[in-house]
């Protein structure tokens, strides 16, 4: 294979194991004797433009035991960017390229960062400069394409189901107090982790007991009713609505109602408005029931105490196989996992593939239509077999009050 | 010691520890022998009125294995209530202790819950019904007259600062996209759990930057100027507001502004509006930074699996000292922690006391003046020195941008 020197990026928002994905790739470059230097690039490919590189081999760390220190690391710890690559900077890119010999990149990242790799790989194979790209999947959102999931989802599934699975109990020994919770999730998409809350449930009356996904749109009648009745029948409701959710009409639930005097269409946390909060007001304002929203934004993006642990290794996994990937001379994929277990009962296994990095860049992977009940308010058995091995064990409290 | 039944109850908010005192009281309590049956309210104070009682010994658990799991199990068990005792309902409650043949009564709550002991062990006493009243401390707030600290503060300051360690790592590396972040913690009168969010700093550029206390109000330009210094010096900004901030001219934090079209004045996020979500409309209207809010609510209080391991054993403690006091004929009083360490370099280390009920009940502990810096956007030296022992050890975290 032939000599050059490695690039190594990380892209989009964090996940709890992209730094494990890191680890992996670093580790297993280090052992390619073709590979000189081992350079990472600082704010992605913004960065790289800027030449903010990291000799990853002459880094000036104490030992080895610190960047293994990555498996537990939270954050992209090569600095991260949302850049989105134009036209005009292939030249630049691909002159810095090889000002540094550059002959590997290799990038962490979702479909914006495949995009990137694709584009880059693309322009330097037509200008006659050889570079080999390698993707490493990533996103909380498990929306990739070409794969059965994608590292980082099940360790912010983890967290979000631990999360509702305690606040659950801790709302229902306050209902006296409380009648209602909103927990919201990230995901603009995608409904896969609101979907993943429902693992906390595991008799009929635990938390949560509507789940909303951007997939189905809600009605307010509905919504109301639902709530309702669940708390007349239980005495209290706990809600998990995915940021990206709309109502009928098309409006975003996280839009707060004209009626309210501001109207916000920006989804999640970062406009100042929220679907949690906005489903919070309707209710309180429809019902008169008290009850306090949750919005942990990025925080399950970065919680490495509650990682799933077949989450991490599979990152570091999917770290190495694009390094061996390059070794055997393939260039233009994305890493992929492929579940080959029979069933749920079958131990969960998966295998590594491929997938071209242009099919990844311009497709998603939605929840599928048997995946949520024919209400859109809760996940199907068959969406929980699909994610409990992913998010793994989650752990048996005492009751006092209940005999189930 | 007189022969009598006994009744527990858990009262307030729950603390992830809160389950913690419990088992330390039911099983120090099934030890006494003049104690009868053991009873626990099923939603406190409320639900004794209506006789919803759980007979503790009889409790038709497979094993005493299960009774351990409160050690590990959120929310408050036997269910909790924010009932406020009426003059009336006391005749009713002698009434009910006598049928029950209950002449010891342990409460687990903060300062209105010991109110409530004190009420009843005081009607008792005069009406001629001898009951021993004990209470044990339990708040997040850590805001309890007499006691060096508060069982169930330590969790939820340990679940803050974990939060705002990992969340300002990914804050950091994502400062291309995002500039700043707001991080809410509840504590509406006292900033005990803003100021432990600070533990997190281990370095000068690490989150949190400011941190803002309802002791100390806030001044728009100041907020704004120290906001926009930081971002210019490191290039992000990590903010942490106590729910119950004000503005200098006495407005809430949370109440949004005027120009907004609402006013809300409850705080947090029970009333649909919050002093993180102002703070962030502020911040991203007057500077054009982008960011995201972090709304925890009532996360930490039942986050089980964050908890710091001295608050977990002092809270287990703190319910058995409780019965030994019922023992040596002690009544009126709730259990109380004294620091005995010489200094912050002198190994962390507590002696178990009491103060009178009626004291707590009418007393708060907001955080000391020299607690908070000058500038009221941080806590102190002397400050961090006291939370350090409680929260315990922080993750150690690998650099590769920086190398400090």
């Amino acid at each position: 294979m032939k000599k050059g020197n490695v690039l190594i990026g990380q892209s989009g928002g964090p996940t709890a194991v992209i730094n494990a994905s890191l680890y992996g790739l670093i580790e297993a470059a280090r052992e390619v004797e073709a590979f000189g230097r081992i350079y990472g690039m600082e704010f992605a490919i913004e960065g790289f433009m800027e030449k903010r590189l990291i000799d990853l081999r002459q880094q000036a760390l104490p030992d080895l035991e610190n960047l293994q220190g990555l498996m537990h690391t939270p954050g992209s710890a090569l600095g991260s960017s949302r850049y989105k690559l134009k036209e005009e900077d292939l030249p630049r890119i691909r002159e810095l390229l090889e000002e540094f010999g550059i002959r590997y990149l290799f990038l962490i990242g979702g479909n914006d960062t495949m995009d990137t790799i694709h584009r880059v790989e693309n322009y330097c194979r037509e200008s006659g400069y050889e570079l080999t790209g390698i993707g490493v999947p990533k996103t909380v959102d498990n929306d990739l394409y070409g794969t059965d999931h994608t590292p980082g989802f099940a360790s912010a599934a983890r967290y979000i189901a631990l999360s509702v699975q305690q606040a659950g109990r801790l709302a229902d020994d306050m209902q006296r107090v409380d009648r209602f919770a909103v927990f919201q999730t990230v995901g603009r998409e995608a409904g896969w982790l609101a979907a993943a809350s429902a693992l906390a449930k595991k008799n009929p009356v635990d938390a949560p007991h509507l789940v909303f996904f951007p997939e189905r749109p809600l009605n307010r009648e509905k919504v109301l009713t639902a709530v309702k009745d669940c708390v007349a029948k239980i005495g209290w409701c706990y809600i998990v609505v995915g940021e990206g959710c709309l109502w009928e009409n098309g409006t975003p639930v996280s839009a707060a109602r004209e009626k309210d005097g501001f109207a916000n269409t920006e989804f999640g946390a970062m406009g100042g408005a929220s679907a949690a909060l906005s489903l919070h007001s309707l209710i309180r304002e429809e019902t008169g029931y008290r009850g306090e929203f949750q919005i942990t934004e990025s925080l399950p993006m970065c919680a490495v105490d509650r990682v799933s642990e077949i989450d991490r290794e599979e990152a570091c996994r999917c770290g190495r196989k694009a390094v061996e990937l390059a070794v055997k001379g393939r260039t233009g994929v994305m890493v992929t996992m492929k579940r080959v277990s029979a069933g749920p009962s079958d131990p969960y296994r998966v295998e590594y593939s491929t997938a071209p990095l242009g099919d990844v860049a311009v497709r998603a992977k939605p929840m599928p239509e048997h995946f949520i009940n024919p209400e859109g308010n809760f996940p199907t058995p068959e969406c929980l077999d699909y994610l409990r091995p992913l998010v793994g064990e989650l752990p048996v409290y005492t009751n006092l009050r209940r005999t189930e």
